[in-house]
Formats: structure tokens, sequence, C-alpha cells
């Protein structure tokens, strides 16, 4: 896992930044790809895009004072944003979790307050490509990510670069359909992964059992406020055998199993990495399930131990680490934003 | 569709064959990717690779006869082989439908008897080469194609360049699970798309709708033998309004616009071809209801409309046109067998 202040961190810095619904998260990165220093602050999106993009500025700022170092020594700032985004012209279209976004110009906007180039990702891809430079997929060239929260997102890398799509809209594991006709999906249409194996779809099979009366370790581990229902208390009711929970969760483990099947039996990469809370609550006891269902799925069995199904190594720092790694890349080729 | 004997058909050529479970069809191609002369063999698998192998060599040599041209202005040959295939080394290894075939170094026993650089690669990936150079996918960069037979096979284009994924198993369409726990495919698993929406899935319903006493014009389409339902008896019996076969096809066209949008959702790409019996037939009548409910599908709706959902152009001279490619551009890299 990156650590701040390591022994080498030259300049010239990148910076990496990561939009959430909830917080900003900012870090200054060295040459070698390590965090000097980071900066947080909260979104607080229901303020309006203006606010928001302020507190950006600001925790670009602070993370770059506490990094103690000049601002003329930043190459570029990576940002990672809710999709959908056009990485080409640095705009936010209409991120479900950023209510009032619009076809925000994000990566312009941000270019121009702070003087650097800026590039714009998708949240996911920009987590994907942190991990495939820095993190759990060094040195494979093709990759992709999985990463299991409310929604199921991902990030593909293909021939070692981050591939966006033809309508930057590729890497949408969660809403790959593996149910047809199954539970409604977040996206109103019927039996995608994420209706049956996000953190949405275990809360709410849960939340139907316990109504349902069955008894859980649930109710008392959040208080009856099933609302607090985390990946730690998750993983709390599961290590104690809670059969309520054991049942969901080894169903959850059985779709990402045949998620993960289709993936490869379509591109057939190197590896496919897993990330999110559960899966850092539960590492190995999550994953090994997900590789023995998915290695049945494979359709060319030869091989099929060759092809990696691992824990995402950096957690919360893969946007902002892999921020840095696309303003780094870019800044070498065509920035979105020249600097001004 | 490719014609024989175009005006404009100058050298140096390239031979491209396509080994099918029942022929052998060998072309010459032109340096405008036309087909100046073609050779057509039974492969006759039962007699064993040596005679299938000897077989091979003949139709190239009678295509180039037929072609009038000279072995030296051949540049190398493209074979398309039922996979699992290895394309740097030329093997073949156990295809289903060619009984015997055990690790068969294919593409250096070619090179070596007609004395041309010689390039293996799974049939469909070969078919999907050749759609997109030269059939209806031209001038697309990134592109799959979906080919409905007893199986349902694909190939992957990305970045103009045919993709065979890490371990040579990629775009295996067919495979990627659509149905989670649904009816037994082939592959010995469940809920397969081949398993809900290939010629064996469509087939097996319409056999079971008339064991069990439905009305059909397939019986007397057939006269009664249901081996003998081909695409095109199909076809009639779709245009006559027959009741089973509307309601098969329907829903094989609902699966395979899932696994429409399943492709989009993780590549992104700006089209997908349809190829195959069923589609020659039907055409537009069969891909119409697809192309909507894949777009239905797509998690991103901006630019829904600009993925295009197309049927193939180049029919059973894919495979063979798509040899040529790939010998064309290899050949000028690097050669899995230099020519001796």
């Amino acid at each position: 896992v990156a650590k701040k202040k390591q022994e080498r961190a030259s300049g010239p810095y990148a910076i990496g930044m990561d939009l959430g619904g909830t917080k900003i998260l900012a870090a200054v990165i060295s040459s070698e790809g390590r965090i000097v220093a980071e900066a947080k602050l909260k979104t607080k999106p229901d303020e309006g895009p203006e606010a928001v993009i302020g507190r950006m500025e600001q925790a670009a700022r602070n993370a770059v004072q506490k990094a103690e170092i000049e601002w003329k020594d930043v190459l570029g700032m990576g940002v990672g944003a809710p999709g959908p985004v056009d990485p080409e012209s640095g705009i936010v279209y209409h991120p479900p979790n950023l209510a009032g976004w619009n076809e925000v110009s994000l990566g312009p906007r941000l270019a121009k307050e702070l003087g650097v180039p800026v590039f714009l990702e998708n949240d996911v891809n920009l987590g994907t490509l942190g991990e495939h430079a820095l993190g759990a997929g060094q040195g494979t060239r093709d990759m992709v990510g999985v990463f299991v929260g409310t929604g199921v997102g991902g990030g593909l890398i293909l021939d070692g670069e981050l591939r966006s799509g033809y309508r930057y809209a590729a890497a949408e594991v969660g809403h790959m359909i593996i149910l047809a006709d199954g539970p409604v999906c977040g996206c109103g249409k019927r039996g995608c992964l994420e209706s049956v194996a996000s953190r949405t779809a275990i809360d709410r099979d849960i939340q139907l059992g316990i109504a349902a009366g069955r008894e859980s370790l649930i109710t008392e581990l959040t208080g009856g406020r099933l609302n607090r229902l985390t990946s730690g208390v998750l993983a709390k009711a599961w290590h104690q055998g809670d059969p309520l929970v054991t049942e969901i969760l080894t169903k959850a483990q059985w779709y990402l199993g045949l998620l993960t099947a289709s993936i490869v039996n379509l591109i057939d990469p190197e590896m496919v990495i897993f990330g999110g809370g559960l899966v850092e609550a539960l590492s190995e006891e999550l994953l090994a399930p997900i590789r023995v269902t998915a290695r049945q799925y494979f359709i060319q069995q030869a091989g099929a131990d060759q092809v990696r199904i691992v824990a995402a190594r950096l957690g919360d720092y893969a946007g902002v680490l892999g921020g840095a790694v696309l303003a780094r890349r870019r800044s070498g080729e065509k920035p979105i934003v020249a600097k001004e």
C-alpha cells in the first residue's frame, strides 16, 4: 500500500485527485509514484458545482502546500470524477451522485484556476489505472478492474493503456447482463450484475430477509439501524457464521464468479482485480470462491490458472495514484487543456 | 459481397484458407482484396489429420492453378481453423469438430509443404478480421463480430487489430453468461448465450415444442425430418407466421440483444457485426429487434445510436478474405514460419 513521505520522492510532481460523492481527495505524487502529501475536503454536492469546484482547487492547493513543493514543479493533475465524463474535452456530464451537475467543464475550469494541465477521467477507470501502474496489476499487459460498492464499476487496461471506449462508456461491468429478466437494477433494466451482486443488492436481500422475520446478527450489530450496514459489519457477521449473511454473500460470490468468466471469455485478459469495501473487508475469503466459479466457466480451460484473479492493493488511494499516472503519461502527449 | 475475377487484381497475392468441419475453402486474393480464384475440397475429418492436411495443400495448389499465377507471387497464406489454436506456433489443439486432432503443428506443416509463410488463426477470429478489413466493418476502429451457428463464436478488433487474448481465447461471446443457472450448454456449464440463442438452442426448443404436440409448419417443411432444419427452413416458417418458430426466434433475438448490450457495456465498440446462416436468411428482420433490445440495455444512452449493429457482408468468404488480410499484414512483420 502506498505510504506517505517515502525515502525517494523527487519531482517533477503530479497531482492526483478523486472527486467522490462525499469527499474530495487530492495528493501530490512524486516521479516514483509515492504519495508525498494528501489533502481531504468534504464534497457537499448539494452546494452545487461552483462550490465543489472551489473546494477541489482548495484541496489541490492544500496538498501542494503540505508537500512543501512549488507549483512550477507540478507537471499536471489527473482528476477522477463520477461518469459519464469526456476525457477529451474535460466535461463531466450528469453523474447520478452529483445532483445539479449538467455538462460541467471541469477539466478546463481547474486548469485555468490552478495553472497546470488537467486530465479528466471516469473515477473507476482512474482507480484501475492506478492499480495497473502502481498496485496489484503491475507488469500485466491486459487487465480488468472490478470495484464492488453501491454499484459495481470497472476499468479496462489493454496493451498497458487505459481504454475508455468509443463513447467513453467502456468497462461498465456492473451492467453486463448475467441473469436475463432478473431483479430490477438501479439503471432501470433487469438482471445486470449490479442487480444481484452489488452492495445495494446485498443490502436489499438482507433487509428483505430480516423484514420477513429471518434471524440475523445484523440486527444486533447495527443496533437495528440497517442503514448502518457497512462492509465491516458484513464481515463481522460472516466471521460469526450468520446464516443470512453467509447465504447472501455466497450468492454474490457466485454471480461475481460468473461475471469474471463472462469478462474473461470475451477479453481473455491476464488479470482481473477486485476492489471495493467488501473486498477490503474480506479479501481472500471473498475472492477464493469467486475464483473457483470463474475458472469453472472459462470456455478455454488451458491456462485457466494463468488468469490471475486478485484483490486490489491501493484501497482509497487507487484513484489519486491513477490520476498522477494519467497526468504523467498524457502531459508527455497531448494535454486536454494546455497550461496557461 | 466479394466477387471473382474483378477488374483490378494485381499481385503480390495472398492465399486465404478456411478449414471447416465439412469443407476446405481456399482462395487466391489480390492486393486489392479481390478473390481471383477459389477451390473447395471436402474435409473428411474422420480420415485423420494427415489426410486433411494433404487436402488443404491440394486446395491451395488448385486455387493457385485456377488463378493462373506463379507461387513466387504468393506472399503467404492465412489459415482459419476451429479453435483453440496458437497463432504464434501454428498449432491446432483439440477442435471438437475435428476428431483425432491433438496438438497438430498445422502452420509449420503447410508452410514446409507449400514453401510460403503460413499464419494460423481461430476461424471465427479470421472471419471477423475479414469483415473488418473488407466487409461490413470497414473503417471502424473497435468492432466485435458475433457469428450465430451451431455454436455462437466471435471476434474482437481493437485499434484496428485482431485481438486473440492472453491465452488466445478471446471473443468467446457464446460463453458469456446471460442467464445464470439457465439451460445446460454444450460446454457443460449453464446459462451461456449459446445455451439460449444458438442454432442448437433454437433447434432444441423447436423439437421439444413439436414433441410436446405443438403445431408447427416445421414438420411439413422438413418432411418430418427435423435434422433437416436449416436456416432457410426457419426463415420460411417465420415468413409464414408459424407461431412456434416466431416465439422461439423472438426469444433468441431478445437474448442476442442482451448479449450485444453486455459486450457494448464492457468494450464500448463502434460496431457489432452479426453473421451466420440465420442472419443471412433473415437479415434486417432478425437484426432490428436485437438492435432495439441492445440499445435499451446500454448503460450509457448518450450516443447509443452511434454504436452500429449490422449484418456481416462477406458470407462464406469472410474467413478466406480474413486469411489473406492476416497473411498480408503479418508477412510485413513476423511470420509464424519463415519461407523455406
